[in-house]
Parts: structure tokens; C-alpha cells; sequence
């Protein structure tokens, strides 16, 4: 028996073809609830129903995500049990300390932006009579990823609650690999709803579809945008389809981000430096969108050490179960592309026996020559436990390496605090910034502060455009608006954001 | 003898595949200097030059958009006399007065926005260290129109004013209709640039090139983003390319305009409505961006008088010659698929012999149910002095026209001032108001001030994202910026915007 999807205010049955089982990823066996695959017709359906959202009053978009934000939080044991068994995550501190605060803190955050209204720019020329400000682009499609099955969601995320505060009526594309989740969220939403007096479709999941499918929802003339998190290859092809139809669509792919750790704080704090990189790069089993995938050193006795201390961790400390048999596939490939570009393996490299899809924690290595020989194949994105660790033959070749990346969501400085590096740091900063959203000194990128100052974007690949972020509301939401303008527009018929003081 | 292109600084040889020369559009005849059609390696090296910009000063930039704008202004006579040669479009008030005065005003505010830095909006989170800003994104290649010699000229308008402000060098790839205006424009840039003492390649110029080297341009690595003001075709070609690399583009296509003029407007001042629709269709035979091309009545008496009250002043007003062979081939073959697809030619529709080309003030009708029949083929633009009136049955058939509109730059409605029409406005503004950057009431779309509340934008294919304006500073600076954070960055090697106060 399908589970029913979320169309219009209905829990329904599909109109399928076929379903689906989420597997447990510490026995590799299917969970016994079955998922349905959707046809166009339920895509069709919940497009229709969105389409016809018009206008929703703030105070009862803000009711709907403090409401909601409470009813998860009041079924907390229960969603992060399920997303424990989806996921293998560990339940604290990671699904029901971390995951869960973020999830809640996300949507009230959201909640105050959309009532405070500053996101939406009003911008007022009383003189002239013209008026703008950023205003609900119209149905949003949100395709969730693997990695945080709630505080990236497509229901419950920074996407889906960016997308709600902006206005608009949000169709949730759950993540395959976590629908049970997904499917007690949306009934959180559901009752939320209701308690806000908001229309029915204002909110509504579809588990999976075809490819086709996908391709045809974000570029149909009823969506206003879409956002994607996943991997470079689906969300590319999902670009291609909104770009050739003029939708809009933000994507937050793959990233490498680079760790350049500079001598002088290698002399200074390795150790402490090693523990940082190795708690980055293996925590959840390196699924972060931002886990350090590659680690830039200069050539020399400091920088060998270094390496030897991050191996001696990578191969002390356990692995956990990778959160699919896709990713697993997926990971597998990567460290043979990595492998056969010339790639060492310093650590780990196989899979670990058992039911459970595990690699031993992975560390890879390669010359910065030959990285600038192969600056393509030895980018590969290994979404799992691996780092690729370049050494370079001088600062000019790191600057070198540097030049040849690819746009990253983030890159990081390590350098010493007596200025001995500084002149490194000159050298190569300008250079990284260039490629990366995020600059970070001193600091391992996994963990995506969720305050307004935050740019959890970058250039492409990273994303589709290096100007918006996915997190840090308010920036967040105007992905998802337009610019609306009333030029000469009688007072009582403007938005009441944007009439004069007086007549608001 | 083919002029120079600049490129680093220099006025050099252009590597040229061939020349060309623009049209004295009073004549149809050649004007006597032959311009280069550049080959890539002009681009290649103009990309070259300008991706080695970094951290342009802001207030080098505002000194030089200063200069600039003053030079414009001691050179203007000239300047004028060659833009109304290279256009016909009337010297005064249009270039002498409107235009120009419009040209240096942009950029003198984008000088006052740099210096500002508000249109960055810097967002500090001084307890967690993490700061972001928006910052210059790159090279920008712009592509500047036909229409607007001086204001929306690539190397002097809107686009290159908000590019550069934004902190990006410029690639302008000048309009083959007034390369001579281009060029003048160029030389005071020039002088500016050194007056400022920014680098030489902060602006270049390139006259033309092959369609694919163009493509080609918007694609490349080096690039941050584009700007194309100009026709559908030549849009969405470049679109794809650059949708294709991950590079932002931001378009200014096609738009009709629609305005809708309600029964008791028309009961109230049909006389008045009628003179405005003439005034803003026929100013400079049609050549805006924001001509009404559709005008959407209501069957009954007053609508009947009302067509042919604008169809007297079209025939009575004389027409300017349009601006070039190839709008004049366009704007031909638009009458011919509008008249195919079935509307009846109410006045003008036909060339008016003479050596410059010159058509007669066309009106064109048809009924609300044919045009619903063929809403694709009735929605061709024709840019010059044409316009649709399209008469509904009813309101309902007029809101399933206005249902059926492709995305907009503007939508007007006029209505009465004693609220006969209020009902009626209900029923269609939120629906055109959907369609469309910028609604207006009573007032026609032409004319589109400068102010930080416009919206010269829409959604697609009127531009290629709804969230962006072309015209309104800082808003459009936006375009030309990336999102840039930094994370735990040591304060002196912040951005000064976005230290402490203290340490600023």
C-alpha cells in the first residue's frame, strides 16, 4: 500500500507508477513503508493548486511557521526517530540537538522577517509616485537533499522556510532517502495550516517522480522558482530545463572547499590544526556540503608531519554508514577517478565489510605538479569520508592550484598569529576569494551559522548564481521574489509596505 | 581605413574579420567611417585585460564616473551632432536635453552610490565574526540597444553605470547602428580614466563581432557577467550560451506594454487618454522599450470612439524615420504576422516611399476572441510606430487576455476618479500586475525615470529574471555582485566596509 501524497489540502494516493522504500543504512535492508513514485499528474495537480495562491497575508504566513516550528518540536522523539532509522544519523547531539534546533530556529527566524518586511526592500519615491519592493515570485518547487533530513528539508528547511516568509506557496520534492521524515513534517505542516487559517495548498509534498518529471515541474509556466541542493550532475540538468524555460532556479551543488594550511601555523598548532581537519572532514561521514575535501599544503617537514598526523586520525577513528546505497555507488566512484588521476591512498580507500555501506575514513594525496597536470579528474567531488591532500612545491604552485579551482561554497586560511605567513596570505587570499562564497581563516568550514551575515552560496559550479545565498534570512528569501513596481498607483490601491506613512 | 578598437588601454588595430559602417537612417546611406567587426583574439584579449582588475578603489570609481559625466558634458555638441546622424533621432528636446541630461545624471548617482557603499548591503555579526557584503563580480560585457544612443549606450548608460560602480571593469560592445557616438563616448571615458588613475583597461571597446564570438564571450571563464539590452532573438541566444557556463546575464528584451483603458475613463477624458497613447506610441517612431504595442479595451460605444479617436491622430501625426535598416526589415515582417494572424489595419501598415525608412503610424485591431485564438502570433512585437488595440467582449474576456500575456517590462490601467471602474480594476490588476515589472495607473510606460524606486525589469521573456532592474541605482548595481563572506577573517584583512567600527 503507497502512502498517500500531500496535493491541495488532501492526503490522497498517488497517481504512480510504482513506489519506492527508503533503506536503513546500518543494515542496507528496505524500511517497510512504501513511497509512491508520482506521474505528471500529481505534479500537474499540486501546480494547479499553487497556482491559485495569490497574496498571503503576512501575519499568517508568520503564525503558520511559529506553529510549525512548535508542533515539530512537540513531535521531536518521534521525527527523530524516524530520521535516525532514514539516515543513520546520530540521534544527539547531531539530529535532535543540532539538526532539530536549527530546523525551529530557521522557521521563527523566518517568521520575524516575513512580518518585520525589511527583506522585500520597499523603496519609496513619494515625489514621483513610484514605489518597488521584493514581493512572492509564485510557487516554489524545493528539492531536498540527502544530508539533513530536517534543517535542509525541502519541508522544514532553509529553502522551504525562505520560500514561505517571501510568500510564496511551497511543493515539496522530498529526498527519496528520507520520506518517512518528510512525510511526519508534512503533517506538522498540515495541522499548522489549518491553525493559521492558510490555504490548503500553501504546502504540499510529493515523495519522487521521474526524471522527466523534475525537468518538466521546475520549467512550467505555473512555478515561479525552484531551489535544488544535491549533486552537480541532477541539479545541472535541472538548471538547464528552468534556464531554457526563463524560471528561475537556485542550486547549491557540489564544493570541495579547499583548507590551505600555511607553515607557520603548521609550527605553531599541527596538532590542534589536525584534530580540526579530521572533526571536519569525518563528522556525519563527510556528508557536508561543506566538508574539506581538499587540503592545500607547501612542501616541507612541517607540511609532511602534517599529513602523517591527519593519517594516524583518519585511520584510528571509526567510520559510520554512508546514508545510501546511491552515495555509497557514488563515493566509490569518485575515490577510483581520484585514484586513477594519480591520487595516493594515505588512508582507508576500501570499503568496509558488512551490511552497512562504510569506507574506512579516506585520505588521498597527490603533488601539486600533478594536480595542475589533472586539475579536472583530481576535483572530483567524494561526497563520504575522504580528503584529497595536494602538496605543493612552492607558494607559486599553491597559488597556481588555487587559480585552477573550480567556484566553491567555501575556502580557508590557516595561517600563524605572529605574521610569519603573512606574506603567504597576501598571496593566496585574493586568489581563493575569487573562487569561494565563504573566506574563512582559522576555522573548518562544516558547521553553516544560521544568522544574516552568512553566504552559504558561491560561484558555479557551487551554485547556479554567485550572488544569492541559501542561508542567513534575509538575503535567503529574495531568491524568491520578484521586483514589483507601482509607478503613479492610487494610494489605497498600493501594498501597505509601500504607502506613505501617513496611510498605512 | 577601419577606426581603432580599445582594448588595455590602447586604441589599436583591431584584428577585424572585415568592416562596417552605420546608416544615416534620413538617407538609407552609409556614413563615410568604416568600423571593425573584431575577431576573437579582440575579445580574448580585452577579457584578458580586464579579468587582471582587482579591488578597484571606490572612490577612483566615483571620481570617475564624475569626470566622465563632465567630459560628456563639455563634448556634448559634438557628441549630439553624431548621435543624431548616426539615429535621426531629433536633437532637441530627445538628445540634447532628455537624453544626455538623463546620461550624466545616472552617472553621477552610480559615482554617489560607490561612494555610499549602502548597495552593498554590509551585514555584520560582530559576535559570531562572520560578515558578507556584495561585491564586484568581474568583467561585465555589456551589450548596449539601438535606441538610446547616450543613456542606454554600453559604454555610457545605465548597465555600464551600475557595472561599473559595482566595482567591475567593462567590456562594451558598442550598437553597429552609432559606432561613431560609441566611440566619441569612448575617448572621454579614456581621459577619465587616467584623470581618475584607474587602470586603463577598466573600459573597452569593442564594435562588433561574429554572432558565435559573441556567444562565445558571454560564456567565458573570465567573465563575471553580462548585460543585453536589445531584441529577443539576439537575447535568448546569448542567454543560452551563458546559461550554459554558470554565467549570470542580465536581459532587457522584448515588451508590449499593454496598457488596458477602462469604460469610465474613457466616459470621463477619452479626448485626453487619447492624446497620451499617440504621444507615448509615436515618440521617436515607437522606439522605446516601453511603447505601448497593446492596447485592451472593452466593447461598447466609448472603446469605439476611443479606437478611433487614436486612429484619426496616427493618421494625422507625421512619422520619423526609423533607426535602421534592420528595425525597419523587423518592424515590417512584425505588421506582416500580426495582419496574418488576423488583424485588421486600421491606419498606417504600409512603407512610406523615400530614400530613409519610414513607415505610416500603424494601428492594427482585432477582437477579444480572435485574439485568444492566436494569443502567441497577436503578441509580436513590432518595434517602431504600431500598436494593437485589441477589444474584449467583456471583462471576463478581458481578463483571459490579460491572462494570456507573456511577461512584461510595464502594464498600465487607466480608470475614473469616481470609482465606476473600481470594480473592474479589482477584477484585472492582480492579474496583469502578475504579468508585468511595473503597473501603473493613468500614465503611459514611456518615459522611465531614474529614481532607486524603478523597476525597468519583468518577468520573462520581457528580461531574464524577475528579481532585477535595468534602471534604478543602487537596485541595479546588484546585478554586477556577488555575495562574498567572511568567516572568522582577522580584522585588518577585512574589507573596510565591514569592520568594526571602531577599526574602520
Amino acid at each position: 500500500m503507497l502512502k498517500p501524497v500531500l496535493i491541495a489540502g488532501q492526503w490522497r494516493a498517488a497517481h504512480a507508477d510504482g513506489g519506492f522504500h527508503a533503506d536503513d543504512p546500518t543494515t542496507g535492508q528496505p524500511l517497510p513503508d512504501e513511497y509512491p513514485i508520482s506521474r505528471w499528474d500529481d505534479c500537474d495537480a499540486a501546480l494547479s493548486a499553487a497556482a491559485a495562491i495569490r497574496d498571503l497575508p503576512t501575519d499568517r504566513i508568520a503564525r503558520f511557521l511559529n506553529t510549525y516550528a512548535a508542533r515539530i518540536e512537540a513531535r521531536q522523539t518521534e521525527i527523530v526517530d524516524i530520521a535516525h532509522q532514514e539516515t543513520a544519523l546520530p540521534k544527539t547531539p547531531r539530529l535532535a540537538t543540532i539538526e532539530m534546533g536549527r530546523t525551529t530556529n530557521q522557521l521563527r527566524l523566518a517568521a520575524v522577517a516575513a512580518l518585520d518586511g525589511s527583506w522585500s526592500l520597499p523603496t519609496i519615491d513619494a515625489k514621483l509616485n513610484i514605489r518597488s519592493r521584493h514581493a512572492a515570485i509564485g510557487p516554489v518547487v524545493i528539492f531536498g537533499p540527502n544530508n539533513f533530513p530536517l534543517a535542509f528539508n525541502a519541508i522544514s528547511g532553509g529553502d522551504f522556510a525562505a520560500a514561505i516568509a517571501a510568500g510564496n506557496p511551497v511543493i515539496a520534492k522530498a529526498h527519496p532517502s528520507h520520506p518517512g521524515t518528510t512525510r511526519l513534517l508534512a503533517e506538522e505542516a498540515v495541522g499548522a495550516l489549518a491553525e493559521a487559517q492558510l490555504p490548503p495548498a500553501t504546502v504540499q509534498l510529493i515523495y519522487h517522480m521521474s526524471r522527466q518529471d523534475g525537468l518538466r515541474l521546475v520549467s512550467d509556466p505555473r512555478v515561479g522558482a525552484s531551489a535544488f541542493t544535491g549533486s552537480r550532475g541532477a541539479g545541472l540538468a535541472l538548471k538547464a530545463a528552468a534556464d531554457a524555460a526563463g524560471k528561475p532556479i537556485y542550486l547549491e551543488m557540489s564544493s570541495l572547499n579547499p583548507v590551505v594550511v600555511l607553515p607557520g601555523a603548521l609550527r605553531e598548532r599541527a596538532e590542534k590544526i589536525a584534530d580540526e581537519f579530521a572533526d571536519s572532514c569525518l563528522a556525519a561521514s563527510g556528508q557536508f556540503c561543506t566538508k574539506p575535501g581538499l587540503l592545500v599544503l607547501i612542501a616541507g617537514d612541517e607540511s609532511e608531519k602534517f599529513v602523517a598526523a591527519i593519517q594516524q586520525r583518519f585511520a584510528s577513528r571509526p567510520s559510520g554508514p554512508l546514508l545510501s546505497s546511491a552515495v555509497s555507488q557514488s563515493f566509490a566512484s569518485s575515490l577510483k577517478k581520484l585514484q586513477s588521476a594519480g591520487a595516493k591512498t594515505l588512508a582507508g580507500g576500501e570499503e568496509i565489510p558488512g551490511p552497512s555501506w562504510r569506507y574506512a575514513n579516506t585520505l588521498l594525496r597527490v603533488d601539486g605538479e600533478h594536480f595542475l597536470s589533472q586539475p579536472e579528474a583530481l576535483q572530483t567531488e567524494a561526497f563520504g569520508n575522504a580528503t584529497l591532500a595536494v602538496v605543493a612545491r612552492d607558494a607559486n604552485q599553491a597559488s597556481e592550484i588555487l587559480a585552477k579551482l573550480d567556484g566553491q561554497l567555501t575556502g580557508c586560511i590557516y595561517s600563524d598569529t605572529q605574521a610569519a605567513d603573512d606574506q603567504l596570505y597576501v598571496l593566496l587570499s585574493p586568489i581563493l576569494r575569487q573562487r569561494v562564497g565563504r573566506l574563512l581563516n582559522d576555522k573548518m568550514p562544516t558547521g553553516v551559522a544560521v544568522t544574516p551575515a552568512m553566504n552559504h552560496g558561491g560561484p558555479y559550479p557551487a551554485t547556479g548564481h554567485p550572488g544569492f545565498t541559501a542561508v542567513g534570512i534575509p538575503a535567503s528569501m529574495r531568491r524568491f521574489s520578484k521586483l514589483e513596481c507601482f509607478d503613479n498607483v492610487r494610494p489605497h490601491r498600493l501594498p501597505p509596505s509601500l504607502r506613505d506613512r501617513q496611510e498605512k
